[in-house]
Protein backbone atom coordinates (compact mmCIF):
# COMPACT_ATOMS: atom_id res chain seq x y z
CA UNK A 1 0.00 0.00 0.00
CA UNK A 2 1.28 3.96 -0.56
CA UNK A 3 1.19 5.85 2.18
CA UNK A 4 -0.12 9.06 1.57
CA UNK A 5 2.44 12.23 2.42
CA UNK A 6 2.27 14.01 5.79
CA UNK A 7 0.65 16.79 6.25
CA UNK A 8 2.51 20.47 7.25
CA UNK A 9 1.58 23.63 7.88
CA UNK A 10 -0.15 25.34 5.10
CA UNK A 11 -1.32 22.28 3.42
CA UNK A 12 -4.37 22.66 1.30
CA UNK A 13 -7.01 20.29 2.92
CA UNK A 14 -10.47 20.30 0.52
CA UNK A 15 -13.71 20.06 2.38
CA UNK A 16 -16.57 18.16 0.66
CA UNK A 17 -19.84 16.50 1.75
CA UNK A 18 -20.31 13.53 -0.62
CA UNK A 19 -23.07 11.80 2.06
CA UNK A 20 -25.77 13.73 4.23
CA UNK A 21 -26.13 17.21 4.14
CA UNK A 22 -24.71 19.94 6.42
CA UNK A 23 -27.24 21.23 9.34
CA UNK A 24 -26.50 24.13 8.09
CA UNK A 25 -23.83 27.07 7.72
CA UNK A 26 -22.28 26.10 11.24
CA UNK A 27 -21.27 22.94 10.39
CA UNK A 28 -19.30 24.54 7.44
CA UNK A 29 -17.72 27.31 9.86
CA UNK A 30 -17.03 24.71 12.02
CA UNK A 31 -15.14 22.53 9.83
CA UNK A 32 -12.96 25.53 8.34
CA UNK A 33 -12.31 26.68 11.72
CA UNK A 34 -11.19 23.17 12.70
CA UNK A 35 -9.10 22.62 9.92
CA UNK A 36 -7.27 26.34 9.81
CA UNK A 37 -6.64 25.17 13.69
CA UNK A 38 -4.71 22.69 12.84
CA UNK A 39 -2.71 24.37 10.31
CA UNK A 40 -4.08 23.67 7.19
CA UNK A 41 -5.82 26.22 4.14
CA UNK A 42 -9.19 25.18 3.82
CA UNK A 43 -10.54 24.69 0.37
CA UNK A 44 -14.28 24.46 0.04
CA UNK A 45 -16.31 22.06 -2.33
CA UNK A 46 -18.35 24.60 -4.29
CA UNK A 47 -21.22 22.48 -3.38
CA UNK A 48 -21.45 21.41 0.06
CA UNK A 49 -24.68 23.37 1.24
CA UNK A 50 -26.44 21.55 -1.25
CA UNK A 51 -29.13 19.41 -0.44
CA UNK A 52 -31.69 17.10 -1.37
CA UNK A 53 -33.77 14.82 1.22
CA UNK A 54 -30.49 13.02 3.14
CA UNK A 55 -28.01 13.45 0.58
CA UNK A 56 -25.91 17.04 0.32
CA UNK A 57 -26.92 17.94 -3.11
CA UNK A 58 -27.11 15.62 -6.30
CA UNK A 59 -24.61 12.91 -6.96
CA UNK A 60 -23.33 15.07 -9.80
CA UNK A 61 -22.55 17.84 -7.56
CA UNK A 62 -21.14 15.97 -5.25
CA UNK A 63 -19.69 14.04 -7.26
CA UNK A 64 -18.17 17.28 -8.53
CA UNK A 65 -16.53 18.31 -5.62
CA UNK A 66 -15.65 15.14 -4.73
CA UNK A 67 -13.24 14.63 -8.23
CA UNK A 68 -12.36 17.84 -8.47
CA UNK A 69 -10.64 17.79 -4.98
CA UNK A 70 -9.20 14.58 -6.20
CA UNK A 71 -7.75 15.47 -9.52
CA UNK A 72 -6.10 18.68 -8.46
CA UNK A 73 -2.60 18.18 -7.34
CA UNK A 74 -2.65 21.29 -5.25
CA UNK A 75 -4.96 19.58 -2.64
CA UNK A 76 -2.88 17.68 0.13
CA UNK A 77 -6.35 16.06 1.95
CA UNK A 78 -9.62 15.20 0.94
CA UNK A 79 -11.41 16.21 4.55
CA UNK A 80 -15.43 14.95 4.47
CA UNK A 81 -17.34 17.43 6.27
CA UNK A 82 -19.83 14.53 7.35
CA UNK A 83 -21.05 11.40 6.89
CA UNK A 84 -24.64 10.13 7.03
CA UNK A 85 -25.72 8.80 3.39
CA UNK A 86 -24.52 8.86 -0.02
CA UNK A 87 -21.83 8.29 -0.63
CA UNK A 88 -22.06 4.39 -1.94
CA UNK A 89 -24.13 6.05 -5.20
CA UNK A 90 -21.28 8.32 -6.31
CA UNK A 91 -18.34 4.99 -6.44
CA UNK A 92 -19.30 3.89 -10.00
CA UNK A 93 -18.09 7.80 -11.13
CA UNK A 94 -15.09 8.51 -8.64
CA UNK A 95 -12.07 9.60 -10.50
CA UNK A 96 -10.27 6.56 -9.38
CA UNK A 97 -7.30 7.79 -12.07
CA UNK A 98 -6.57 10.32 -9.69
CA UNK A 99 -6.43 8.81 -6.39
CA UNK A 100 -4.15 6.16 -8.19
CA UNK A 101 -1.72 8.66 -9.09
CA UNK A 102 -2.17 10.45 -5.80
CA UNK A 103 -0.69 10.58 -1.76
CA UNK A 104 -3.54 12.50 -0.71
CA UNK A 105 -4.78 11.82 2.29
CA UNK A 106 -8.73 10.86 2.49
CA UNK A 107 -10.43 11.40 5.99
CA UNK A 108 -13.53 10.35 7.43
CA UNK A 109 -15.69 7.53 9.14
CA UNK A 110 -19.42 6.19 8.89
CA UNK A 111 -20.91 6.68 5.29
CA UNK A 112 -17.30 7.97 4.48
CA UNK A 113 -15.76 4.16 4.68
CA UNK A 114 -17.27 3.33 1.48
CA UNK A 115 -14.83 5.43 0.11
CA UNK A 116 -12.35 4.23 1.91
CA UNK A 117 -13.24 1.32 0.52
CA UNK A 118 -13.40 1.91 -2.87
CA UNK A 119 -10.66 4.34 -3.05
CA UNK A 120 -7.86 2.05 -0.99
CA UNK A 121 -8.65 -1.16 -3.18
CA UNK A 122 -8.28 0.78 -6.18
CA UNK A 123 -5.55 3.03 -5.64
CA UNK A 124 -3.86 0.60 -3.43
CA UNK A 125 -3.78 3.65 -0.61
CA UNK A 126 -3.66 3.59 3.03
CA UNK A 127 -7.13 5.99 3.75
CA UNK A 128 -7.73 7.79 7.11
CA UNK A 129 -10.94 6.80 9.56
CA UNK A 130 -11.23 9.29 11.68
CA UNK A 131 -13.38 12.52 12.59
CA UNK A 132 -15.61 14.04 9.91
CA UNK A 133 -14.69 17.69 9.86
CA UNK A 134 -17.51 18.88 11.36
CA UNK A 135 -17.13 17.28 14.45
CA UNK A 136 -16.08 19.09 17.60
CA UNK A 137 -12.46 17.82 17.63
CA UNK A 138 -11.78 16.69 21.44
CA UNK A 139 -8.17 16.60 22.63
CA UNK A 140 -8.13 13.20 22.30
CA UNK A 141 -9.49 12.98 18.74
CA UNK A 142 -7.08 15.67 18.02
CA UNK A 143 -3.81 14.41 19.18
CA UNK A 144 -4.16 10.79 17.37
CA UNK A 145 -5.50 12.56 14.37
CA UNK A 146 -1.98 14.61 14.34
CA UNK A 147 -0.32 11.26 14.93
CA UNK A 148 -1.65 10.05 11.99
CA UNK A 149 -1.40 12.67 9.61
CA UNK A 150 0.90 15.42 10.84
CA UNK A 151 3.51 13.16 12.81
CA UNK A 152 3.21 9.40 11.18
CA UNK A 153 3.57 7.77 14.42
CA UNK A 154 1.16 5.11 15.78
CA UNK A 155 -2.31 7.18 16.27
CA UNK A 156 -3.75 4.47 18.29
CA UNK A 157 -2.00 2.45 21.10
CA UNK A 158 -3.91 0.94 24.37
CA UNK A 159 -7.12 0.90 24.52
CA UNK A 160 -7.89 1.36 28.32
CA UNK A 161 -12.14 1.01 27.86
CA UNK A 162 -12.03 -2.34 25.96
CA UNK A 163 -12.38 -6.01 26.96
CA UNK A 164 -10.62 -8.82 25.15
CA UNK A 165 -12.82 -10.82 24.22
CA UNK A 166 -10.05 -13.89 22.81
CA UNK A 167 -6.96 -13.49 23.27
CA UNK A 168 -3.53 -13.57 21.18
CA UNK A 169 -1.42 -11.24 18.69
CA UNK A 170 -2.50 -10.74 15.26
CA UNK A 171 -0.62 -8.77 12.61
CA UNK A 172 -2.57 -7.52 9.35
CA UNK A 173 -3.51 -4.50 7.46
CA UNK A 174 -6.14 -2.34 8.97
CA UNK A 175 -9.50 -2.58 7.10
CA UNK A 176 -13.15 -1.96 7.96
CA UNK A 177 -15.53 0.50 9.32
CA UNK A 178 -18.83 0.95 9.64
CA UNK A 179 -20.13 -2.16 9.54
CA UNK A 180 -23.32 -1.22 7.74
CA UNK A 181 -20.82 0.29 4.83
CA UNK A 182 -18.83 -2.71 4.88
CA UNK A 183 -21.48 -5.61 4.51
CA UNK A 184 -23.07 -2.89 2.04
CA UNK A 185 -20.23 -3.18 -0.01
CA UNK A 186 -20.17 -7.29 -0.02
CA UNK A 187 -20.88 -9.00 -3.64
CA UNK A 188 -19.97 -5.65 -5.09
CA UNK A 189 -16.60 -4.46 -7.07
CA UNK A 190 -15.85 -2.73 -3.98
CA UNK A 191 -16.09 -4.90 -1.08
CA UNK A 192 -12.70 -4.58 1.01
CA UNK A 193 -9.72 -7.16 1.24
CA UNK A 194 -10.15 -8.96 4.77
CA UNK A 195 -7.96 -11.75 3.97
CA UNK A 196 -5.16 -11.50 6.65
CA UNK A 197 -6.70 -7.77 8.61
CA UNK A 198 -6.92 -6.86 11.31
CA UNK A 199 -11.18 -5.54 11.01
CA UNK A 200 -12.28 -3.13 13.36
CA UNK A 201 -16.12 -1.88 13.76
CA UNK A 202 -18.23 0.17 14.60
CA UNK A 203 -21.88 1.40 14.28
CA UNK A 204 -24.39 3.60 15.18
CA UNK A 205 -28.61 3.81 15.50
CA UNK A 206 -28.73 -0.14 14.12
CA UNK A 207 -30.18 -2.99 16.69
CA UNK A 208 -28.80 -5.56 17.81
CA UNK A 209 -30.89 -8.26 15.38
CA UNK A 210 -29.79 -5.68 12.59
CA UNK A 211 -25.86 -6.30 14.05
CA UNK A 212 -26.15 -10.04 13.99
CA UNK A 213 -27.78 -9.47 9.95
CA UNK A 214 -24.26 -7.99 9.40
CA UNK A 215 -21.99 -9.60 11.03
CA UNK A 216 -23.59 -12.55 9.49
CA UNK A 217 -23.37 -11.42 5.94
CA UNK A 218 -19.87 -11.09 6.69
CA UNK A 219 -19.17 -14.71 8.12
CA UNK A 220 -21.58 -16.28 5.09
CA UNK A 221 -19.27 -13.92 2.82
CA UNK A 222 -16.32 -16.11 4.37
CA UNK A 223 -14.56 -13.05 5.11
CA UNK A 224 -14.53 -13.65 8.93
CA UNK A 225 -12.82 -17.21 8.73
CA UNK A 226 -10.06 -15.52 7.31
CA UNK A 227 -9.11 -12.24 9.00
CA UNK A 228 -6.20 -11.94 11.42
CA UNK A 229 -7.77 -10.23 14.29
CA UNK A 230 -10.90 -8.03 14.89
CA UNK A 231 -11.24 -4.63 17.32
CA UNK A 232 -15.00 -3.91 17.89
CA UNK A 233 -15.35 -0.36 18.08
CA UNK A 234 -18.38 1.32 19.94
CA UNK A 235 -22.11 0.32 19.32
CA UNK A 236 -23.88 3.29 20.00
CA UNK A 237 -27.46 4.70 19.81
CA UNK A 238 -28.34 0.83 20.19
CA UNK A 239 -32.54 1.38 19.48
CA UNK A 240 -34.40 -0.82 22.51
CA UNK A 241 -36.01 -4.09 20.97
CA UNK A 242 -39.39 -5.17 22.70
CA UNK A 243 -38.02 -6.69 26.39
CA UNK A 244 -39.34 -9.72 25.13
CA UNK A 245 -36.92 -9.83 21.98
CA UNK A 246 -33.91 -8.11 23.17
CA UNK A 247 -31.01 -10.57 23.11
CA UNK A 248 -27.66 -8.66 24.34
CA UNK A 249 -24.78 -7.35 22.36
CA UNK A 250 -21.80 -8.75 24.39
CA UNK A 251 -23.45 -12.35 23.64
CA UNK A 252 -23.17 -11.64 20.18
CA UNK A 253 -19.83 -10.00 19.66
CA UNK A 254 -18.58 -13.28 22.04
CA UNK A 255 -20.35 -15.70 19.19
CA UNK A 256 -18.41 -13.97 16.29
CA UNK A 257 -15.11 -13.90 18.87
CA UNK A 258 -15.36 -17.82 19.53
CA UNK A 259 -16.49 -18.80 16.03
CA UNK A 260 -13.52 -16.80 14.37
CA UNK A 261 -11.25 -17.81 16.48
CA UNK A 262 -8.99 -15.30 16.32
CA UNK A 263 -7.52 -12.86 18.59
CA UNK A 264 -10.20 -10.20 19.20
CA UNK A 265 -11.06 -7.23 21.38
CA UNK A 266 -14.55 -4.98 21.84
CA UNK A 267 -14.50 -1.31 22.78
CA UNK A 268 -11.48 0.29 21.24
CA UNK A 269 -12.37 4.45 20.73
CA UNK A 270 -13.64 4.06 17.20
CA UNK A 271 -17.19 4.70 16.06
CA UNK A 272 -19.71 7.47 16.90
CA UNK A 273 -17.98 8.89 20.03
CA UNK A 274 -16.56 11.89 21.12
CA UNK A 275 -12.66 10.91 21.37
CA UNK A 276 -11.55 8.71 18.45
CA UNK A 277 -8.74 7.29 16.95
CA UNK A 278 -7.63 8.23 13.52
CA UNK A 279 -7.04 4.56 11.82
CA UNK A 280 -4.92 4.15 8.62
CA UNK A 281 -6.63 1.90 7.07
CA UNK A 282 -4.24 -0.34 4.85
CA UNK A 283 -1.18 -0.26 7.24
CA UNK A 284 0.26 -2.87 9.32
CA UNK A 285 -1.10 -2.67 12.51
CA UNK A 286 -0.55 -5.56 15.41
CA UNK A 287 -3.66 -6.52 17.60
CA UNK A 288 -2.60 -8.02 21.26
CA UNK A 289 -5.68 -8.72 22.43
CA UNK A 290 -4.19 -9.67 26.14
CA UNK A 291 -2.34 -5.87 26.65
CA UNK A 292 -5.37 -5.00 24.56
CA UNK A 293 -3.48 -2.57 22.71
CA UNK A 294 -3.60 -2.10 18.48
CA UNK A 295 -0.27 -0.15 17.51
CA UNK A 296 -0.16 0.91 14.09
CA UNK A 297 3.42 0.07 12.53
CA UNK A 298 5.32 3.40 11.64
CA UNK A 299 5.49 3.61 7.88
CA UNK B 1 -36.06 -25.59 -11.94
CA UNK B 2 -38.39 -28.77 -10.31
CA UNK B 3 -41.90 -28.00 -8.86
CA UNK B 4 -43.22 -29.16 -5.85
CA UNK B 5 -46.00 -31.46 -6.03
CA UNK B 6 -49.65 -29.96 -5.36
CA UNK B 7 -50.91 -30.17 -2.26
CA UNK B 8 -54.15 -32.25 -1.32
CA UNK B 9 -56.79 -33.01 1.48
CA UNK B 10 -54.69 -34.28 4.66
CA UNK B 11 -50.81 -33.26 2.82
CA UNK B 12 -48.75 -33.09 6.13
CA UNK B 13 -47.74 -29.87 6.81
CA UNK B 14 -44.86 -28.88 9.15
CA UNK B 15 -44.88 -25.76 11.24
CA UNK B 16 -41.34 -24.20 12.01
CA UNK B 17 -39.92 -21.16 13.42
CA UNK B 18 -36.53 -20.82 11.65
CA UNK B 19 -36.65 -17.04 12.21
CA UNK B 20 -38.20 -15.16 15.56
CA UNK B 21 -40.04 -16.10 18.47
CA UNK B 22 -43.95 -16.69 18.35
CA UNK B 23 -45.67 -13.95 20.64
CA UNK B 24 -46.57 -16.91 22.66
CA UNK B 25 -49.08 -20.08 22.11
CA UNK B 26 -51.87 -18.08 20.52
CA UNK B 27 -49.45 -17.80 17.58
CA UNK B 28 -49.09 -21.73 17.51
CA UNK B 29 -52.61 -22.40 17.45
CA UNK B 30 -53.34 -19.71 14.70
CA UNK B 31 -50.93 -21.36 12.82
CA UNK B 32 -52.44 -25.06 13.56
CA UNK B 33 -56.10 -24.05 12.68
CA UNK B 34 -54.87 -21.93 9.48
CA UNK B 35 -53.21 -25.49 8.36
CA UNK B 36 -56.51 -27.43 9.11
CA UNK B 37 -58.81 -24.83 7.56
CA UNK B 38 -56.77 -25.36 4.22
CA UNK B 39 -57.52 -29.40 4.82
CA UNK B 40 -53.90 -30.37 5.61
CA UNK B 41 -52.61 -31.47 8.57
CA UNK B 42 -50.20 -30.08 10.98
CA UNK B 43 -46.74 -31.18 12.31
CA UNK B 44 -45.68 -28.91 14.86
CA UNK B 45 -42.00 -28.55 15.47
CA UNK B 46 -40.50 -29.82 18.85
CA UNK B 47 -38.71 -26.27 19.33
CA UNK B 48 -41.15 -23.37 18.11
CA UNK B 49 -42.03 -21.97 21.20
CA UNK B 50 -38.99 -21.48 22.17
CA UNK B 51 -37.19 -18.23 22.71
CA UNK B 52 -33.55 -16.69 22.86
CA UNK B 53 -34.30 -12.57 22.56
CA UNK B 54 -35.36 -11.82 18.91
CA UNK B 55 -34.84 -15.88 18.19
CA UNK B 56 -36.95 -18.42 18.38
CA UNK B 57 -34.62 -20.58 19.97
CA UNK B 58 -30.56 -21.85 19.93
CA UNK B 59 -29.33 -21.95 16.60
CA UNK B 60 -29.46 -25.97 17.32
CA UNK B 61 -33.15 -26.00 17.81
CA UNK B 62 -34.01 -24.35 15.33
CA UNK B 63 -31.71 -26.13 12.91
CA UNK B 64 -33.26 -29.61 14.24
CA UNK B 65 -36.97 -28.57 13.90
CA UNK B 66 -36.13 -27.33 10.09
CA UNK B 67 -33.70 -30.31 9.03
CA UNK B 68 -36.06 -32.63 10.41
CA UNK B 69 -38.83 -31.73 8.18
CA UNK B 70 -36.95 -31.55 5.44
CA UNK B 71 -35.75 -35.07 5.52
CA UNK B 72 -38.57 -36.48 6.42
CA UNK B 73 -40.40 -38.05 3.60
CA UNK B 74 -44.03 -37.98 4.58
CA UNK B 75 -43.97 -34.36 5.09
CA UNK B 76 -45.25 -32.74 1.87
CA UNK B 77 -44.61 -28.86 3.14
CA UNK B 78 -42.42 -27.11 5.37
CA UNK B 79 -44.66 -23.64 6.41
CA UNK B 80 -42.58 -21.16 8.42
CA UNK B 81 -45.27 -19.91 11.42
CA UNK B 82 -43.36 -15.94 11.57
CA UNK B 83 -40.30 -14.34 10.05
CA UNK B 84 -38.58 -11.52 12.61
CA UNK B 85 -34.66 -12.61 12.25
CA UNK B 86 -32.32 -15.64 12.00
CA UNK B 87 -32.95 -17.49 8.96
CA UNK B 88 -29.77 -16.09 7.90
CA UNK B 89 -27.75 -18.05 10.89
CA UNK B 90 -28.55 -21.48 9.71
CA UNK B 91 -27.80 -21.05 6.54
CA UNK B 92 -24.60 -23.29 6.28
CA UNK B 93 -25.62 -26.05 7.87
CA UNK B 94 -29.22 -26.58 5.89
CA UNK B 95 -29.77 -30.52 4.59
CA UNK B 96 -29.72 -29.12 1.14
CA UNK B 97 -29.41 -32.88 0.23
CA UNK B 98 -32.66 -33.33 1.74
CA UNK B 99 -34.36 -30.50 -0.52
CA UNK B 100 -31.83 -31.50 -3.70
CA UNK B 101 -33.96 -34.87 -3.21
CA UNK B 102 -37.32 -33.82 -2.17
CA UNK B 103 -40.77 -31.57 -4.10
CA UNK B 104 -42.12 -30.47 -0.77
CA UNK B 105 -43.29 -26.64 -1.02
CA UNK B 106 -41.52 -23.88 1.31
CA UNK B 107 -43.75 -21.33 2.32
CA UNK B 108 -42.97 -18.21 4.12
CA UNK B 109 -41.77 -14.74 3.71
CA UNK B 110 -39.93 -11.77 5.09
CA UNK B 111 -36.71 -13.22 6.99
CA UNK B 112 -37.65 -16.65 5.43
CA UNK B 113 -36.37 -15.41 1.92
CA UNK B 114 -32.68 -16.26 2.93
CA UNK B 115 -34.66 -19.67 3.16
CA UNK B 116 -35.96 -19.29 -0.30
CA UNK B 117 -32.52 -17.69 -1.54
CA UNK B 118 -30.41 -21.27 -0.13
CA UNK B 119 -32.85 -23.87 -1.04
CA UNK B 120 -34.18 -22.37 -4.21
CA UNK B 121 -30.47 -22.28 -5.39
CA UNK B 122 -29.02 -25.68 -4.30
CA UNK B 123 -31.81 -27.92 -4.67
CA UNK B 124 -33.08 -26.07 -8.14
CA UNK B 125 -36.52 -25.84 -6.43
CA UNK B 126 -39.46 -23.54 -6.79
CA UNK B 127 -40.61 -22.26 -3.46
CA UNK B 128 -43.12 -20.01 -2.47
CA UNK B 129 -42.86 -16.79 -1.17
CA UNK B 130 -46.34 -16.16 0.88
CA UNK B 131 -47.79 -15.73 4.10
CA UNK B 132 -46.89 -17.29 7.09
CA UNK B 133 -48.76 -19.81 9.05
CA UNK B 134 -49.27 -17.24 11.81
CA UNK B 135 -50.93 -14.69 9.99
CA UNK B 136 -54.67 -14.23 9.74
CA UNK B 137 -55.22 -15.04 6.18
CA UNK B 138 -57.66 -13.05 4.32
CA UNK B 139 -59.79 -14.50 1.17
CA UNK B 140 -57.04 -12.09 -1.07
CA UNK B 141 -54.13 -14.10 0.80
CA UNK B 142 -56.05 -17.56 0.66
CA UNK B 143 -57.58 -17.58 -2.99
CA UNK B 144 -53.65 -17.27 -3.83
CA UNK B 145 -52.17 -19.72 -1.57
CA UNK B 146 -54.67 -22.42 -2.80
CA UNK B 147 -53.69 -21.38 -6.41
CA UNK B 148 -49.88 -21.35 -6.12
CA UNK B 149 -50.06 -24.94 -3.67
CA UNK B 150 -53.39 -26.81 -4.60
CA UNK B 151 -54.19 -26.02 -7.99
CA UNK B 152 -51.14 -25.22 -9.46
CA UNK B 153 -52.74 -22.20 -11.30
CA UNK B 154 -51.46 -18.08 -11.56
CA UNK B 155 -51.76 -17.08 -7.92
CA UNK B 156 -51.08 -13.69 -9.26
CA UNK B 157 -52.34 -11.69 -12.03
CA UNK B 158 -53.87 -7.92 -11.86
CA UNK B 159 -52.33 -5.40 -9.69
CA UNK B 160 -54.88 -2.48 -9.16
CA UNK B 161 -53.03 -0.61 -7.14
CA UNK B 162 -50.06 -0.88 -8.97
CA UNK B 163 -48.38 2.09 -11.02
CA UNK B 164 -45.96 1.73 -14.01
CA UNK B 165 -42.65 2.90 -12.87
CA UNK B 166 -41.41 1.96 -16.68
CA UNK B 167 -43.68 0.74 -19.49
CA UNK B 168 -42.90 -3.06 -21.27
CA UNK B 169 -43.02 -6.64 -21.13
CA UNK B 170 -40.83 -9.20 -19.63
CA UNK B 171 -40.58 -12.72 -18.97
CA UNK B 172 -38.46 -14.36 -16.95
CA UNK B 173 -37.91 -16.26 -13.64
CA UNK B 174 -39.44 -14.79 -10.35
CA UNK B 175 -36.97 -13.98 -7.74
CA UNK B 176 -36.44 -11.43 -4.81
CA UNK B 177 -38.58 -11.77 -1.59
CA UNK B 178 -37.30 -9.36 0.99
CA UNK B 179 -35.04 -6.38 0.37
CA UNK B 180 -33.19 -6.85 3.69
CA UNK B 181 -32.77 -10.53 3.27
CA UNK B 182 -31.79 -9.98 -0.81
CA UNK B 183 -28.70 -7.58 -0.16
CA UNK B 184 -28.06 -9.43 3.19
CA UNK B 185 -27.24 -12.35 1.08
CA UNK B 186 -24.90 -10.79 -1.18
CA UNK B 187 -21.42 -11.85 -1.38
CA UNK B 188 -22.12 -15.41 -0.03
CA UNK B 189 -22.67 -18.56 -1.60
CA UNK B 190 -26.71 -17.86 -1.38
CA UNK B 191 -27.29 -15.28 -3.10
CA UNK B 192 -30.06 -14.97 -5.75
CA UNK B 193 -29.35 -16.00 -9.01
CA UNK B 194 -31.36 -12.28 -10.88
CA UNK B 195 -29.90 -12.69 -14.34
CA UNK B 196 -33.00 -12.27 -16.68
CA UNK B 197 -34.96 -12.03 -13.39
CA UNK B 198 -38.41 -10.62 -12.66
CA UNK B 199 -37.63 -9.01 -9.15
CA UNK B 200 -39.93 -8.58 -7.00
CA UNK B 201 -38.99 -6.78 -3.78
CA UNK B 202 -40.71 -5.70 -0.45
CA UNK B 203 -39.93 -4.36 2.56
CA UNK B 204 -40.60 -3.09 6.59
CA UNK B 205 -39.54 -0.73 8.89
CA UNK B 206 -36.97 0.41 6.71
CA UNK B 207 -36.62 4.04 6.22
CA UNK B 208 -35.76 5.41 2.78
CA UNK B 209 -32.33 6.04 3.14
CA UNK B 210 -31.92 2.60 3.89
CA UNK B 211 -34.07 1.16 1.06
CA UNK B 212 -31.45 3.33 -1.13
CA UNK B 213 -28.70 1.62 0.50
CA UNK B 214 -29.89 -1.79 -0.18
CA UNK B 215 -30.93 -0.77 -3.67
CA UNK B 216 -27.22 0.76 -4.37
CA UNK B 217 -25.92 -2.49 -3.46
CA UNK B 218 -27.74 -4.39 -5.31
CA UNK B 219 -26.58 -1.67 -8.65
CA UNK B 220 -23.25 -2.24 -7.71
CA UNK B 221 -23.23 -5.81 -7.66
CA UNK B 222 -24.56 -5.62 -11.10
CA UNK B 223 -27.26 -7.32 -10.80
CA UNK B 224 -29.69 -4.99 -11.53
CA UNK B 225 -28.30 -4.50 -14.93
CA UNK B 226 -29.18 -7.98 -15.44
CA UNK B 227 -32.61 -8.37 -14.56
CA UNK B 228 -35.80 -8.68 -16.98
CA UNK B 229 -38.22 -7.10 -15.44
CA UNK B 230 -38.36 -5.23 -11.61
CA UNK B 231 -42.07 -5.59 -9.81
CA UNK B 232 -42.15 -3.74 -6.02
CA UNK B 233 -44.24 -4.57 -3.31
CA UNK B 234 -44.98 -2.21 -0.23
CA UNK B 235 -42.67 -0.73 1.69
CA UNK B 236 -44.64 -0.53 4.96
CA UNK B 237 -43.43 1.38 8.16
CA UNK B 238 -41.06 3.13 6.70
CA UNK B 239 -39.58 5.42 9.62
CA UNK B 240 -39.98 9.25 9.47
CA UNK B 241 -36.75 10.80 8.83
CA UNK B 242 -36.17 14.57 10.02
CA UNK B 243 -38.21 16.78 7.78
CA UNK B 244 -35.23 18.59 6.37
CA UNK B 245 -33.80 14.86 5.60
CA UNK B 246 -36.94 13.21 3.61
CA UNK B 247 -36.74 12.14 0.00
CA UNK B 248 -39.63 10.69 -1.49
CA UNK B 249 -39.37 6.22 -1.48
CA UNK B 250 -41.11 7.26 -5.00
CA UNK B 251 -38.37 8.95 -6.25
CA UNK B 252 -36.29 6.36 -5.24
CA UNK B 253 -37.89 3.55 -6.97
CA UNK B 254 -38.35 5.91 -10.18
CA UNK B 255 -34.45 6.31 -10.55
CA UNK B 256 -33.93 2.87 -10.18
CA UNK B 257 -36.35 1.95 -12.73
CA UNK B 258 -34.89 4.84 -15.09
CA UNK B 259 -31.34 3.52 -14.77
CA UNK B 260 -32.70 -0.38 -15.36
CA UNK B 261 -34.56 0.54 -18.30
CA UNK B 262 -36.35 -2.08 -18.32
CA UNK B 263 -40.55 -2.89 -17.35
CA UNK B 264 -40.89 -2.25 -14.01
CA UNK B 265 -44.01 -1.39 -11.71
CA UNK B 266 -44.62 -0.29 -7.98
CA UNK B 267 -47.27 -1.40 -5.43
CA UNK B 268 -48.02 -5.54 -6.15
CA UNK B 269 -49.82 -7.27 -3.12
CA UNK B 270 -46.52 -8.14 -1.69
CA UNK B 271 -45.09 -7.59 1.93
CA UNK B 272 -46.15 -6.69 5.28
CA UNK B 273 -49.47 -6.76 4.15
CA UNK B 274 -52.61 -8.24 4.94
CA UNK B 275 -53.48 -8.93 1.43
CA UNK B 276 -50.47 -10.78 -0.19
CA UNK B 277 -49.84 -12.82 -3.38
CA UNK B 278 -48.20 -16.19 -3.03
CA UNK B 279 -45.40 -16.03 -5.43
CA UNK B 280 -43.66 -19.23 -6.85
CA UNK B 281 -39.72 -18.42 -6.73
CA UNK B 282 -38.00 -19.77 -9.62
CA UNK B 283 -40.77 -20.01 -11.56
CA UNK B 284 -41.35 -18.46 -14.76
CA UNK B 285 -43.67 -15.20 -15.15
CA UNK B 286 -44.50 -12.60 -17.47
CA UNK B 287 -44.75 -8.86 -16.30
CA UNK B 288 -46.29 -6.36 -18.34
CA UNK B 289 -45.75 -3.01 -16.81
CA UNK B 290 -48.30 -1.75 -19.04
CA UNK B 291 -51.13 -3.72 -18.10
CA UNK B 292 -49.91 -4.04 -14.41
CA UNK B 293 -49.93 -7.85 -14.52
CA UNK B 294 -47.84 -10.54 -12.90
CA UNK B 295 -48.75 -13.70 -14.42
CA UNK B 296 -47.06 -16.81 -13.53
CA UNK B 297 -47.01 -19.18 -16.20
CA UNK B 298 -48.41 -22.27 -15.46
CA UNK B 299 -46.37 -25.69 -14.95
Amino acid sequence: MRVPDLLVPGSRVALVAPSGPLRDESDLQHAVDTTRSLGWEPIVGEHVLERDGYLAGSDAHRLADFNRAAADDSIDAVWCIRGGYGSMRLLDELDYGAWRHSTKALIGYSDITALHAAIGRSAQLVTYHGPTARAPLTEFSRASLRAALVDGVNPCGHAPDSVALRDGVARGPLAGGNLALVTSLLGTPYAQQLDGAILVLEDVNESVYRIDRMLTQLRLSGALARVAGIAFGQFTDVPDEPSSEQRPLATLLLEVADRCAVPCISGIPLGHIANQWTVPLGAIAELDADRRTLDVIPR
